[in-house]
């Protein structure tokens, strides 16, 4: 589309059913189908459909990061010489990290998870400096009180995109206190809504595109 | 710094007599003083500090935008070849973007201001989209109910920064609901804190200097 | 009523059998039965109830919009000669423009649906301005950032009741910061309760009828 | 403009010779200009220029409701054959309740002040229904606890379009709690922002118009 | 106890088990048992209990109001010369307001209910005055705004208990609109928790036994 | 009036000159006036203008608690018998306690101060449990976490009415915490609005004219 | 681990599946396992998966404060010459108190349990005095109003950790008025999250290692 | 006192002239007076009083942290054999910082500052790890975003106390999102109200007496 993002499905709310035709038509239509929020049901509709609509269609499905993406054979994905890092601090960030990778995949952005970097432990971060500082964009995800954005950008040049993740209970939890911590930052962040990967990923996409762009690629 | 943003003085709460040492300070050591919400008295104070200190120093100063920029005469600025757009709604966004756009082209990006598209009159917006399209990134200021990123981000595929601005009244007043609604955009928008002009011109000069960097820039 | 509003059952926390029987008695009593909230299985009930109560009613049902009207042969509702528009974004906006238009509706206005004119995609909200200046009052919903009533108001000299609808997650999502800036709106709109189609849909009928009284209506 | 609504200078946050040049452009550009929220030296400093700029201009001010209306001789206000009823309960809801008044009456309304009508006097509230019915549309503000309008709209069959004011502290005081209430009301409203009498009377006067136009007015 | 007011046990997050076992042993401790918040399994177990521990008990259960009393032949309830009037809008008030009746006549107040006067049909508000003149303390109910109390207050010179309910959905709902309105109100009113009638009766409870004492009761 | 609770002018928001006709009138027309939150310049003003329009009326003023009562040689206070206690934690519970204790004396309440009673020396808080036990209903002021109310509530079998103060700094400072905590207590109070001295001194002089009433006054 | 506190697993948001296999993993690798928020079927789920892994452990099990703690036959828990006192007002309070007092015993403390202390009958709060004086750090657990650590506070000097625990309903239920009552409490404490019992634990379990180890304790 | 905390005056809302009598009443009856929160002028005031009425007394004022300490000559501070570190990340950390270190020091417990180690600058944090590690008890202090206590607490084994700060604007600012994020935090910390220097200080004394004790000192 014109504002640069492909289109896609949020499973959230819908019935399997539901979600299976809208994305047959998607992959019809468009030649690729990306769901996100997507759980065990709704991805077997989904290939189900697939499997009299498109038979050739190529499934993937994240069962831990509940996204699925199916392809028609001639559906060719960008290829952007760009990169993009993904940055989590543990195991509670997978599903809106996993969206922001497969988003920025999906745009054609050559990606990097680095993972298990959170700042309880921070000589894990520092040594991780290295790898961060090869990408061209970061999307930093962290739950509870979210500090992992605000010292890996204190770390690098790079444009950093905090993506606050939903974990933490009691008092300003379900993300609420990483989110207003990533706003109020003391270093340079910009920010996305909490558990919006997608959003994350489309950002990071964008911004590897202006860079691919520069470097001589054919968007 | 090892972050890629330069240091600046947040004038809020300092005296002029702290400012002006700062600001001293800054261009000796440094050989640039960067200055945000500063008032006239202070700026008054800067120049005259300066008088003593650093006589040929050159002082920028926007009234309007409240900065204030003292370079020293053998301080060179870098230059990008990368181009960062600062959108404005109305009169009421000049601190914030006024900000933004200094604190890009500080780090040496090429800023054009592009004002007066609010969506009350989408068909002005609308006539903006090329002189839009033209930038590497795009800073969009918006108080009230901040619809403006929204429609930007929808008429481009160039990178989007929400910046709120501090203006309304009565719930959510002074700049809640601008924020809430680029949060929750229903286009790809990275966001920064109400009022951060400084947060989301860094964040863009960043950008540029990565797609100046792929451009063959020697940062 | 002396309100000018008919009476109607918000099914959502009431038993089937509840709904049931709070319908008939509204068939018998006054000719019709409105519910909204009505989900299939309460639906189904009512249909039952009436079989045996009141044979010969007339029962529509939105699967969609999660309403329900049901009217006794003698009944005879008005019929205005004044228009409201009801303008979506999206799908997700079904269930509270569809109460709104049901009950403008029942209260006798000529209802039309402008549909799938969201802001992300700004030259469709435009090329529908035509259909939107045609109506004497227009009820706009929209959730995530709610942008679309402040575009639509900007359109228009039509007076326009902002619907915020409770999509979006995380920060000020389900539906608070569509709500918010609708409030905050830089044009002129009043505006409902979140979901509250019921609510949107009574006050442009309230409305309709005094556009349609001033063009010699008999109310 | 195409919306609808005129053109006015928002006084808050201006110096006294800004809103004095934005007023003197104001009538000379289009015979009329309009400011809210303007204070006892802003419209003295108002005066002075007009004085030199346009001395045949006619200037209203309102030092209760701080408001300033300034027209140029040839300037023709509208004249609609529609009724705008400004209801209060007490004297602290005079600034947004005179705003909206002066702006449904500079947009041609016919408007009548319907005051001291508290829900803590119930009887008087009863005593007025006549005058409440009698009108086009309702404008209804309240401070405190706000239910005022939720009684009205229970009284009459004519569209109330709800306005908070900013009175009461403590919890959800500065009209949180009579928004609030508004917005919850069980009876019909639409409602505008706290304070928000600018955007009460833009609304009245654009359903007055449409009653107007359908009573065969020329708008 | 000391504090005057008769334990109970909130049924609300007990299993049926827990909650026949705190019931039996009170009838067996203190001649009774008052359950609030239970359903009906729980209800039943205690019944089955009570059938094998205390099998003279008797026991009244409010299927509407969720509450419970179990009391042993030998008990005596207070008998208080004061009067309660427990005051709802309409029949979503039933839980708090039947909470609250059942523990002011637990405490000996004579209590009447007073129903169906909601100020959308502010007629019936006012036709209630006698009877609302004639209690020697008043709870009132309300949900969505809130609004009785306010008028009730303005109507009477006895002392008013708000009791706000949650019900309302979207912005302030689940009583939060009730709570603050009436926290707000313009008339004299002290105000409980959202849905404590418990607390709400107690209060109550406590102002009839001062009365009841100071007309010569034996409290 | 009807609901039983003297007129009062709130000084807050009004100037010297406003207070003083307010306060004159109301010596003229009902033989008292009452001021709340007046300042020390309108507090002179006021006896300046009496001195003229009214010299033989007493005037008495707390300075402490920023009220001033002036009454006309012929009127005639109320006189009941009934006792009011007003409790206070410290000294900064001063304004809103100084506020109730006047107004019950003023509705006829015989009032007695019990303070620096603070759960902070809990020891305190128990040797005044016989002055507690004393009265016919007890206003509990404190700011902070506001637990004196609830700590008294446990020791007496009194109505206790809570009355938040607007002490406290960050988090659920000026008093939200102390008025949450009163909310929720876990003994039996009713609360009035943060700072709300009149109201919860109103509250209590309808409860002592209950209880008078039932001794045999004639109200 | 280097911040002094054992590793635990979160059961919350976890299959039973998934905690049996951490759990052996941790008993396996450091020779115990932690698990907090564990239901039933997960404790279950546990105990069969080390009867194959890990034959020999011992598992102990809270049904009533929901956690779990297995230890191999070498495991050498701590042993400290220091005491932690686990303070609670009710019986509501288990769940959190009980994974503090779990926590710090397992960090070595001898942990005392003080019970039923709440302040609705402050007697029993101040008969606890001597044993709440007697330990070298206090965690004081309450729901509702959470007023019992304020009051705990001003009887020792001991440092006291306020523990919020997530009951109530309404206004600021679930916690947030005991949240905020011991952040602004008028004595001295430090505060965890609500319900964060481990934390609370842990907390505790540093400051007696540091006395522990001020005593000679070979840490 | 009881509690274990020394008596402090906290200036804000009071005059000069009251502050200084307080102090002076303090110095006789104590032997010392701390004030905290009191400004060039207040403190030029007591200066002034004890002058007059305790002229041997010693008077430590800090300006950059608002805090004044009067002893008589005869006041003997306790002293500790404990040790308390108070960390800052940056200048605007200075007035709750300095707060919470006088009031540990005049606890008698030996206090070391640790300054400009904010996450920012992450290696300066890492560089001060065995200046963190020596002390027995921790406050840590950070604004923004907060996050400095949560990687401190992660590099040592000792308490430590978070103590947010009220720096940041827009969102959250004020403080609340380090507040937020330190009751959030995923290491081990308990957090104290934003700019709560001195409750920050007193728990940390409270905490270091009880290590002293532990040592042998006679406390
Ligand atoms: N307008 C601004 N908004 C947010 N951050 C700012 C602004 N101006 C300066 N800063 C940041 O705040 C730091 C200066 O803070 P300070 O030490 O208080 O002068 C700079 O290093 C910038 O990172
Ligand atoms: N009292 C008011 N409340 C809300 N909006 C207002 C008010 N007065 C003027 N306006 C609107 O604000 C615009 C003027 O803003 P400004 O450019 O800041 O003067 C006008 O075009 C009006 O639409
Ligand atoms: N519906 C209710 N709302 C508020 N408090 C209640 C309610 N029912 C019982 N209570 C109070 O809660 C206490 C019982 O709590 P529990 O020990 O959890 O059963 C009783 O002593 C009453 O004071
Ligand atoms: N009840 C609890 N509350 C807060 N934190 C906990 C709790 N139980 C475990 N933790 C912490 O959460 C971490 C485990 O999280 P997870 O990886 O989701 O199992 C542990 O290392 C503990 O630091
Ligand atoms: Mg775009
Ligand atoms: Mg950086
Ligand atoms: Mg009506
Ligand atoms: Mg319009
Ligand atoms: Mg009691
Ligand atoms: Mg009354
Ligand atoms: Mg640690
Ligand atoms: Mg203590």
């Amino acid at each position: 589309t014109r504002s640069g993002v492909p289109e896609a499905v949020l499973g959230d709310g819908k019935t399997p059913g539901e979600i299976a035709d809208l994305a047959s038509t998607a992959v019809e239509t468009t030649g690729r189908a990306i769901v996100t929020r997507i759980d065990p049901p709704a991805a077997a509709a989904v290939r189900r459909e697939l499997a009299t609509d498109a038979p050739e269609a190529t499934v993937r499905w994240s069962e831990r990061s509940n996204w699925l993406v199916a392809t028609a054979p001639e559906f060719e994905r960008p290829d952007l010489d760009a990169t993009v890092g993904v940055v989590t601090a543990g195991t509670s960030d997978a599903v809106p990290a996993g969206e922001a990778a497969m988003l920025a995949a999906e745009m054609g952005a050559a990606v990097t998870r680095i993972s298990d970097v959170g700042v309880a432990s921070i000589a894990r971060t520092i040594d991780a400096v290295d790898r961060l500082r090869d990408q061209d964009v970061l999307v930093v995800a962290a739950g509870r009180e979210g500090a992992l954005p605000t010292v890996v950008a204190g770390l690098v040049d790079t444009p950093v995109i905090g993506l606050p993740v939903s974990t933490g209970y009691g008092h300003d939890g379900a993300g609420e206190a990483a989110f207003s911590g990533m706003i109020q930052s003391c270093t340079t962040l910009s920010v996305v809504n909490i558990d919006a990967g997608f959003t994350a990923g489309a950002q990071a996409g964008l911004i590897a595109r202006q860079v691919a762009d520069a470097r001589g690629d054919d968007v």
